[in-house]
């Protein structure tokens, strides 16, 4: 299944995605929703972030090409970010003026995301998969300064328009076996296959599960390969994932 | 206005305290409620945490008294704290059992709260007041090896109960005058006025939402005086804020 989030009008809703034609659904994804007959056209609608998260867990240091000379971690090492981050494909990343008056390195993070579909606490790694809805493509926006500076991640990683998501939820997809892309501006900065992940996406519910709960509709990224380069108001980031699609932002000033 | 959120029996409300008599309205205090003709007594509902927020910002670094070696920072420094680890008054915090096997040391931090009433972006000092609902008592519980030893503090701050709010939020104070008590066993282990917060509420606003949006609902935790001691399983936790009242947490383990 493919399922979406869209605008039409005033109008919200979450649809299933079937070729070129949304249906829309009576519920999000992860709940008893109904289908109902009100189709849109594709083109006709604007997506927004598939989901809207209760909470953002995030992964840091998960892949070994992003880590450099640091030792790969143990256990999977949590962050959060912030759902008032949350942006769908095509909304413009805007760059915080604070950030741009003191020349902040910005760089995108192409990442899996996986969205919880039960809730989860305290779950095995063997049962792990099963307690996940599905897969989106997401984009750690990173404010590189504030991140080595601030005592916490809060606005490095959480500022407003700094989590990019979508452009589909996907079901039934091995998130070993995904091929993981970001461009700037059409350049390939970031490409690796999700099967590189340190701790995979068992290893991450049944750790971060038991210490807290993971509810439907939660959302974790899951880390970020290799050395993305710096962005700028003006570029565009694209981050794709084989069996998902394209999740596009333009880069803006606040 | 003192507000609380309630249960009686499955009924779940948030409402208006005056005396011993809880009076329910029918929306959260910061949306446009009525004040409905339904009355409880206070002893005969068992009161929850008095909101239900989408995020929670938290301040580190706040009290000269709490830094010991360490320079006060120059801003505010946030992290967060997630909803699913808020709970009410009376309501027990939970030691994790990976925190129990790894004799991890636990302590309480008694934190002044604010309510925010309205969103607010990219709001200045002088605005900022008018923007808060209310405030409440906060513990924000920490599991001091994780909090030192993990790249973030994910877990260490917000494992499931690690955020106890209430009992009650109290609008028209003044957040510089408070008188904040916290307790272990009846002993007082952490007392401060929070006229000594080396960055006032007006100052973390603006701070804060010079880079996310703050919605109403959201909690802000505003840091904790003093070095507060171990808690352990049997252990009871109170923090005392004059002009609101007591939040009461006894320890367990999970």
């Amino acid at each position: 299944m493919r399922y979406v989030r869209f605008q039409v009008g005033t109008h919200v809703a979450y649809g299933v995605l079937g070729g070129d034609v949304v249906r829309e659904i009576t519920a999000p994804p992860y709940g008893a929703y109904k289908v109902t007959d009100r189709t849109h056209k594709l083109s006709e609608v604007k997506l927004l972030a598939p989901i809207v998260p209760g909470k953002i867990v995030a992964i840091g240091l998960n892949y070994k090409s992003h880590l450099g000379n640091r030792e790969a971690p143990k256990v999977p090492e949590g962050f959060y970010k912030t759902p008032t981050s949350v942006i769908g494909t095509e909304e413009p990343v805007r760059i915080p003026q604070a950030a741009l008056q003191e020349k902040v390195h910005m760089q995108p993070e192409g990442e899996m995301v996986f969205i919880m579909g039960k809730r989860a606490k305290n779950v095995k790694k063997a049962e792990a998969l099963s307690y996940v809805l599905g897969y989106t493509c997401g984009n750690d926006v990173s404010a590189r300064d504030w991140q080595r500076n601030d005592l916490q991640w809060w606005r490095a990683k959480s500022s407003d328009t700094f989590s990019p998501m979508g452009p589909v939820i996907v079901t039934d997809l091995d998130p070993s076996k995904m091929q993981l892309i970001c461009r700037i501006n059409g350049k390939v900065v970031q490409e690796q296959s999700t099967g590189d992940l340190v701790h995979d996406v068992p290893a991450i519910i049944e750790f971060i599960s038991s210490a807290i709960t993971l509810e439907p509709g939660d959302a974790i990224y899951t880390g970020t390969p290799g050395a993305p380069g710096d962005i700028h108001p003006g570029d565009v980031v694209e981050v794709e994932i084989s069996g998902i699609g394209v999740l596009r932002n333009p880069i803006e000033a606040e």
